[in-house]
Order: C-alpha cells, then structure tokens, then sequence
C-alpha cells in the first residue's frame, strides 16, 4: 500500500525553530511505534530525526514504509550512520539490550521503547522474557519511563546529561502505562488488598508484521482474551505498583497481579479496567482527594467524571483516569484510558525524551484528541 | 434503510414440516431481538410466526423493517390480533409484566425476552429496575429459561402445559448467559470466594432504538465501560449464582458481585471473564472435570482449549467455555463466550421453546456459526 | 486462535437425511471459501463432506483450521485420499487446471471454485493470470457456474453426469457475480452502451494468507481502490456480458470495461455500483419490466425498491438488485450486493453442485441473512 | 458519553503566540464539523475560539459536549454575544444564509461550512436544497473556499478585508473537495468527455445527530450507496467543472454528472473514483505532466503513485490525488483521498481562514495524517 509521492507538497510544515535542534536516531524505524515517532517528532520544535533504520529497507524513502509521513526526506538505512543526541530504539525484546551499552559509551542518549530497560531485577528477563540480560548492570541506571510516577529521576537524568552522562530510559508498556495511571494513588495509599486487572486492546499493539491471527477477517467483529496469565506487562506492572506500596503494609495486594488482555476490534487505544479490593473501607470523596491530589498539575492526565472513552484520547498523549466506590460492594473501580501507541508508547517516549533533554514536558505533544 | 422487494424470490424455502406447525406471535417484533426470532423461526421445522407486533408499524410488511428476513408474507399489527399457540415478548421492562397475565390466562406460553420473570424475589424489580412488579404471584411459576442450569423445570413446565397450564419462561439476558455458563461448575462445586466479572458485549444489545452515543461515529475505534456498579444484569447472576451455590458454604462468595460491562465497537457478541479467587487450592486436572462433567451431552456448550472468540459463535446459539489455573496466582480465570443476539436472546429463547412443546432441543438452531 | 474442542458438543445437529448421501472433497479446505464450503455442507441435507485437504495441515481436526466449524469429525489429509462423488476445489489459480483431468477421468463431478474453467477463450489465461492453460480442451465442457445465467448448462451436465460424465463447473468470482447480477437484464436487452463497475468489497474476499496490507490496522478505518485496470475477474465480467449482448447490436458497449474494485473495512460482502449510459432513451417502467421478467421465479435474487445493503445479505446465498433510471442525465444505475464467501463463492457453488446432481436447487442454501 | 473533568490538566498548551489573536466564534459547535474546527484552532497559532453557541446546550461546557476538547474553558452560548472577527458557521442548510447578513453587516468576516453560499446561481438552491435563497445578492461576493481553486479570490478577500469589507467564504462540501482536486487539472484541461463519479465516505459525514439508520449495528459490516441521483453535493461539482472547463469546448461533458456515493463502515475519510473518458486520446506522461503542473507548490495537495488510501490522511488537511490512463480502454481514472471532516470540512475552513486573514495558508494546519 506504499503511496511514493510524486508531485510532494514542500515543505511549509518544516519545524519552527531553526536554531541547532536536538539530532534524534529511530532505529527499528518501519513499525508501528517507528511511524508514530517520526509522526511526532517532524512537529517537533526542539528536534529533527537525522537518521531511521529499518532491517531490510535500506535505501528507501521513509516515505514508502509510512506513506502518512510526507515531507520528511528522509531514507531508511541499515545502521546508526550519522551523528546522533538521542535515539528512540523501536526493536524486539533481548535486541536493545544488546546495542545500548555501545550507544551510551558513544555518549548517545537512549530513550527505549521495547521492554529491556523497564525492570530492576535482572532475574525477570528469563522468567517473563526467557533470555538472560546481557547488560544488568544498566538496570539500576535506567529510568522507567513514566514521568507521572518518575519525574524526579528523569529531571536528575537530565543534569547526569548535561554534565556528559547519557541518559538511558526504559520507557514503559502500554498496558503498564493506563493501569499504573490508573491505579497509582491507591497503591501508594496502601489501600490494594486485593487487585483484578482486566484490559482491553486495539491491535496496533500487535505490531505491523503480516500475522495470520491479526488480518482484518479475523479480528474484525470479535474480541478474545489472550496471554493468559503470561503476559509479559504483568512484570512491570507488579514491579511498578510493588515500589508504589512498599512501605504501606500493603504490598502483598500488588505482588501475583491477576491480569487479563483482551484483543478488541480496533485499531488504537487502550482501556484498563482495575477492580480492587481496598485494606480499609473507603468513601468517594476520600478516592476524590486521593487522584486529584495525584495528578493537580499532570499535564496529561485528566481525572473524569465518567467512564472514559478510549477515543476520548486517540492521536494524543494524553491519559484519562476515572476511580469510583461502589457502596454496595465496598470495591473500588480503577479505569484508564490512553492511546496505546501514544501516550503508551511514542508519545510517552518523546515526554520523557523532554524531560531529559530539559525541554518543556508537552513539546512535539500538544495535539489534542482525535474525535470521532 | 428498508428495502421492499419489488420481486420477491418466491418461497421455496418454506419449512419442511407442513404437519399443523404451532403458531407463534412476537410481540415487539421491531428490534433485534424481533428481527432474530423472525430470522430462526422462519426456518423452524415446527413453529410458523403467524402475527408480529410493533408500536407504530401498523400495516407494514416485516420486510420493510427487517429487509433481511424475506418471503415471510407477514404484515406487523398493533395487536396480537391472531389465535397463538406461544408468544415471544420483546418489550422494554415492566410492559411484559402488564400484558402476561392475560396471556397465560388464555392458555398461551410465553416466552419473555425480557427481564420482567427472571428475578424470583419482587424486591428485586423496584431495586433494580425502578419499578413494583405487577404480578409476583407468577415469579414463581416462571422458569428461568437457561435450560443447562433449568432444564429439568423446563420438561416439567412442558407437562403441565401437555395438561393446560401454559408454560411462562423469563429467558435470560445476555450478560448473565454467557457468565452463568462460564462460572456456574464453579459456583456448583462451592469453589467461589470472590469473584470478579468483567464483560464486553457489541452494540447490537444496546437496542434498535436511535441515540447518538451509539452512532458508528461514537462507538468505532472506541472501547467504555458502562452500568458501572448498577447493570441490571448483575441481579440475576447473583440470584443464579446464588442458588447453584446454596449448600457449599460458599454463598458469600457470589452475593456481592463486582459486574462490569464494556461496550467495545463490534455488532455482535458477549465476552464475559470471571475472575476467581477460589475457596480453597485447586489444580487444571480438577477444573477440567468438573467442566467436562458439567456439559458433556449439551448440544450448544463448547468446552473449549483456548481462550474463546466471540467470532467463533457468531449467528449460532452456541456457547464457549474456557476454564484456566494460574499455578502463580492460585486464582482461576473463567471465560464464556456467544452471540448475544442468539444464545443471550431469541436463539435461548427458541431453546426453552422447543424444551416446553416438546420438541428436539435443537430444532431450529442447527446453523454453525458465521466465520470469519 | 485454534481452539480444540476438549468437550465438544453432541452431535445432535447431523443431517437429517441418513440415506446414501452424496460424498463430498474439498481440495484446499483451510481457507475462506474451504471453511464456508464446510460450514454449508455440514447442514446439507443430501451431501456429506468426506475428506478436506489442506497444505501442510496433514492429520488437524478441521476445527483447528476452523473453531467455528465443530462436530464434523473430519481431520485435514495432505491428499484426497477417500472416494468421493464431487471435490469442491479452492485452489490458487492454476493448480486446479492441472488436476482436474485428472479427478474428472475418475468420474469425479468438480466445482472449482477458482478461475482456472471460467473463461472460454485459452488465450485470456496467459493475458489476464500469466499462465498457459494445460487443459484448454475442457475450456468448452466446463460450465460457468452462474445458475441465474447457465441453469440450462447445469441441467444437462446433470442429464450427462447421470449418464456417466462427470460435470466441471467453473464457479465464478465474487465481482463477477454481483456485478453480472446487477446488468445481465441490460446486456441482453442491448441496453448497454457505456460501461463503468465501480465494485466495494470486503476485506475476506483477499483470503485467509498473512499479508501486512491486510492487517486490521491496516484496512480498519480506510478504503482504497486496488487492481486499477488489471484485476481479473474483469476478463469474466467482459466475457459474459459479450455473451449476453450477442446479436443486439451493443456487443461494444461491454467489451471494455471501466472495472475498479475497492477494498473497504468489512469482512464479508461485495455491492457493485454499475453506471450505464444507454443504447437509447429508457425509463423506469421498462427497467422494472425487465428486471422483473429476468428474476421472477430466481430462488436467491430480490430485485429491491431501494438501494441494497450488504448487510441485508450476510451470510446468505441471496443477491439484491436494484436498477434506476435518472431522468436528469439519462443514464441508468444498476446495483448488486451479495455476500462475497456464499453467493460469491462456496454458496453459488453448492447451488450448482444441487443442479449438477438433481437436487432441489436451495438444498442446504436456505439460511436468511444475519443482520444486523 | 460526556466526561466532564474533575481534576484538568493545566493548560500549559495554550496557543504559542501571545499577541492579540484573532477572535473567532463558532455558530453551531456542537456537531462534528464544530468539534473539529475546536480542535484544531485550539492549537493555532494566531486565532483564539471566544465564542461557541449551542441549540439548548447554554451554559455547558464545551467539554461535556466535546470530552477530547480539553482546555478550552468555553461554554457553550445559545447566542454570538462577544466580540468576534471571524465566525464559522456548522449550520443546517438554509439557516445559515438567513444570518449571515447581520454579520457581514457588522463587519464580521464569515467562514460558512454550510452549503448556503457555495452556488453562484441562486436558482439551484431551490432545485437542490429545496428553499429560495433569501440573500442572493451575497452569492456573488462569497468566495467558494478551495484554496487550491480559488486562492486568488480568497488573497482578493483578504485585501477588502484589511480595508474594511468583511470576507464571505463558502467552504466547499467533502464530496466536491475529494473529487474537485481529483478531476481539476483533467476539467481545466477540456478532457472530460463523459464522467462518472462513485465516491465512498465515512459515517461522520452524516453528522452526530440520532438516526436508527447510522447506529453502529446498522452501518458495521454494511456498504451501500445513496442519494441515487439526487445528491445536493452535485451541483457543488457540476458548477466547478463547468467554470473549469469554460471554453475548452469540453463543457457538456461535466454538465450531467453521474455522481453516486456510499456509504461505508468507517468514521473519517473520502475517496472519490472518477472515471473519465476523454475528448481526445492521451497518456499517462501527458496527465502526468498536467498534475504536477497543477499541484506544485500546493501546501496540501500530494500526487501520488499509488491509489491513495484514505488512512494515509486521517486526521489532517492532506489531500491525495492519483491520476492513470488504461491504454486498454483509453479510459481515465482520477482518485482523491481526504478526510472528511479536515480537508473536507473544518480544516479547509480554516485554510480559507488563513488566507482571507493574511495568515501563513497552514497555519494550525501542520499536523501530520494519524496512522494506522
């Protein structure tokens, strides 16, 4: 379906702001997560993508892989050949971990899309992702991601950079990001006893390769659950909530996740739904006070008065987040919505790319939704 | 959008069986579920739909409502105006509790779509449905019509009607369908301490009915939870739950349900997972018999391998039932899957219909479903 | 997404007719139109699948190809290995014209369903598929397998299968199919001077094979045109118009033929929109007249009032027409909408297997659409 | 499915340039083509919404009716009752040209997105809308706002504007945008003999209003065309062909256009097939050459090599254009791809904007199509 353009329209549309921005690399340019970079980071005010590699595609125009990205004039190649600040690593798990280490003593700054640098303990690469970590002593160095939850360590990150250390950032999942928005402040309040994680998917997360299970006939006018109880996110997830409660006398209600993916009939977009069981009763206004305390000031989160959309958020980085107490029960529902490519994946990546970069947090992010 | 057919094909797709077919009304023919009965009665081999119903649509041919269901000769009425042997209601909630009364009174079997007979304790309308029941003396002479869980009560209510007392079955809804069928060996066997259920059903059991948050617009590329903590379906999964439960010492277990439903951009199809912390330790090997042992011999209920498609059950009265431990987490997943047209409405209705005339349970409701 | 069956449902559901059946092979039994033959036939009151082949898939339940195709019992076999009556062939083209020899010396009645006995002319193999045909001798003996075109061909091939030759039809594609539905009144009547079919299809009419242009999030949310001058089933749509208008005096009007298919966000159906500037003035009585005299007494076309929707097909093995005169510009409009797997494929071809074997022509083809 | 926010994000992503922006209204924002225009003049650079009124949402923020628009800290007003330079107009036809009197009076300059000012010849509106224009007299003042047509009469506007003369734009419909890009340079060029036009659109076209016909159930899995004949978008489409073909001696070849469109199972986009035969014979250098003639320079306008796909762009102001010649049938296809409610609605409204403001012509435009 590659469109190559003949007649392009110029570029007009070029960045803002001339002056000596901020050279970006995407290796592992030709997926969906790839295309979603360069997607964002052409509007990018502070950066330009100098180089994009794609296995197999050398020499051709970004342009006949992701036929949206006009005007870029860029052309894949097979490695990193040009001189780079920053690289977006878009690869298969057990592959960044290998090429990081060189790409930092390069003084290349790394921000990490796949899963190799979100987990701090190096034993739970060969239990969820069955290869060992080649590289673990980077694991304490890496930042996940999440600016929502680690802000302070990018912003330290940053003066790291500024003072030559290149920074390394395993930015988070999909799944991870709308249920850790989700369900942040009651970990943190040590109020989970009990936690069922229940999400729901579209298939870009499923990536662009020709799969037979993924073509429009199969997926169209279905849903399935699948990865059952061995999905991968589940390790970043209970990591995440787990540093979240420590301390709290909770830890246990986040420590063997019940956590369910569902394959959904669209494209973008990503619901997770979290049913808890609180150590204590709680009331509405309690929760209230607990999430906008959370997230006053979050540039990307809203906290909504009812159950979020997911197209409430396409085509953005934003985050909404929904908490309610059920009298009835005495549960407490935890709703997050994103777009699983954005905000779950490049668009996160290029929030955190800011932050360590020391650029305003919403660079390159400020489109709002796309709806309907 | 209807379409009269100016030369219709002539119908030579008539039943098979010509011996006196029994005479059916539909009563709120208008909608989906309407349209269904319409569809699978017109190729039952011993029931023949003689009157339908529909506000508004005095006169008009079926066809101009339902272009799909040709060649039934049938003109929609105000007014079941026609002897019946049986009728189907498919009426918004407290209108069937009006007219059943006199329905039975004439000897006529009803089999009620809606919820106005599935609930046997009358606090439960005004509860969770805003409304006193008109007639609680018949809440315990219905059968609820999900006849793996009542089939022995259906057999009987066809004796009784063999001897004159019309038959009254509240056919269940769509959500509880398809959770009873996954959760009930559970729940049977006193295994369920707590329980989660988080559904995701197509469009198509939001009604017929014009509203603009159903639009294609709205609801495409979309996924939302809805009802949060007040479905009126959780009633009845508590209620059933809580009868195959009684005895077990387990009935704590189910009495609070956590029920969420999801709306997510399909036409057809109810997804239901119950998420199950057990009463105590259980293994595979023990699920597996007591599922096998639990539907071995129903003709619609697929235990299935793998976690089920909604896609696999389309346009069939079929069900599939996937049941998992996760040896990490102790917990147990439970999933049920159908079309929730067919098994969650007119397709479970015709079941409990050919149970209380006698006929093969089948009879009608051979079609395989549609894939892909 | 296979997913065996570990308690399966009782075969409860067998044909209805246990006498000496009709036996049956499908030659490439694994994909969408090979799972559609088997989900018609499995309710085919006089036929039996015997034996489905299927590439590389030697000794899988059929319902590990197929999930939703259960209680069968069949296991995929890597050759026909059973006797059989008739092989319905869903082969890539140009396998099939170098089996059939074959299978047709053994007596075997063939239902191709591909293109390999469509088209009369040899010499349109090597220009419109690239390849020489190997048994351009059966090119006369084959019968194109549009029984609303060729009824009388089919009788005789059964007159002469009863006698001991074994019948070859060539099923027609699926454009060919609504398309040449939707004008065969026209070209007969020699109405047609100006010829463009601007055809929408869905997506499973591309097959079942893992292509990345066919994921969902690839064609979820898009439409496009594709084949642009150089799909093949222009070649039948131009033969059998060239067949029809023969002798009128139009015969140019339909032998080069604007032909455009596009590719939209379905899984099943196809809607051909055909725009015709007329031989001479004509208006909507006369078109009516015609279209009413060439489909009265058609079992599965409904020539419809108002423009026909897919939907209202699904699932079935009808076809809607629609004709209409403009009297602001003079040109005429004819539509055709069918369900692309069942009257355009494995239906129409169970259609001409009931000719080519004296069946009555509906047998096993008699399910309503399934709509919504 | 409103979501009001408890707790907003902050706006820290309010417009770049703080110098007095342009004050702008929108008259009917509660429909998709205002939710759009909020969208994207929230981020432009030199505009600012100060107004948006409502049919009986007074008082609502516009968030509860548009949740992905957040930040905007409008209410909705039922009445323009601040200050404004510009208003947009998302009206219904006819009510649009009953107010834009009053405005121009006061000096407001008129962006209307209705069909009320896009005719020049007053009698049409009677023949296609069905009301008499009660302002005729305007028809000649309005520009017909497609930029790529009409940018010299938009400059021209824009130079009475800055003397004083408020400016009236008729922004084009999303049909007649798709095909009029596709088809100019061929029509400019007296080469269309004879046309026909089959267009595919989204859903969103049809606007947010309830309609049982456009509810998902009814659209999903479903293609069918309408407005047989009488689509208003035509004379839009006939009048520009005919001021482009003004005395090529082609006239009469775009003066009966055969314009069908459909309706297809997605949210957002227009393709726009047009077949032409042509007066003369040519090739594909010659049309070639013609488009890349046409639409150098132009900002939005992309000529592509392969048929475009409408998700190529979704979400921005891009068109695709595509252009080939049938040496077999001498025939001419030219394909336009846009989204409907950017290029083909709001974003071509402020494209206009833009230009009648002396504004950079992609202001707030820049955004990149959002795939997959």
């Amino acid at each position: 379906m590659a469109s190559s353009t003949i007649v392009p329209a110029p570029d007009t549309l070029a960045p803002a702001d001339p002056r000596a921005p901020i050279r970006v690399g995407i290796v592992g340019a030709t997926g969906y997560v790839g295309g979603e970079l360069l997607r964002i980071l052409a509007r990018h005010p502070s950066a330009t993508v100098v180089a994009a590699t794609g296995r197999g595609r050398d020499g051709a125009p970004v342009e006949t892989v992701h036929p949206h990205v006009t005007g870029s004039g860029l052309t894949l190649t097979s490695e990193l050949d040009v001189e780079v600040d920053a690289v977006f690593l878009a690869l298969p798990h057990g592959v960044a971990a290998t090429v990081v280490p060189g790409l930092l003593d390069r003084g290349i700054t790394v921000i990490d899309q796949g899963p190799d640098f979100r987990l701090r303990n190096a034993a739970d690469y060969p239990a969820w992702y069955g290869f060992e970590h080649p590289a673990p002593e980077l694991l304490g160095r890496a930042v996940f991601g999440l600016p929502e939850l680690h802000r302070g360590e990018l912003v330290r990150a940053a003066a790291s950079r500024a003072s030559g250390t290149a920074a390394l950032v395993g930015s988070p999942g999909c799944y991870p990001t709308a249920t850790l928005l989700a369900l942040a402040p009651l970990a943190r309040a040590g109020l989970i006893a009990d936690l069922v994680v229940d999400a729901k998917s579209g298939v870009s997360g499923a990536g662009r390769e020709a799969r037979a299970e993924m073509l429009f006939s199969e997926v169209n006018e279905s849903v399935r659950a699948y990865g059952v109880f061995n999905h991968r996110h589940t390790a970043e997830i209970e990591q995440e909530l787990g540093i979240l409660a420590a301390g709290t006398g909770a830890e246990s209600g986040v420590a063997r996740l019940d956590f369910l993916p569902h394959l959904i009939p669209m494209t973008r977009g990503i619901l997770s739904s979290g049913h808890v069981r609180t150590t204590r009763p709680v009331d509405q206004s309690e929760l209230d006070a607990l999430y906008a305390d959370a997230y006053a000031g979050e540039p990307f989160v809203d906290v909504v008065g009812a159950p979020p959309a997911t197209k409430q958020v396409t085509g953005s980085n934003r985050a909404r987040v929904f908490v309610r107490h059920d009298p009835r029960t005495g549960r407490v529902l935890a709703l997050g919505a994103i777009d699983n490519l954005v905000k779950g994946a490049a668009g996160q990546g290029v929030q955190a790319f800011n932050l360590v970069f020391g650029l305003p947090e919403t660079a390159g992010l400020e489109a709002l939704p796309l709806a309907p």
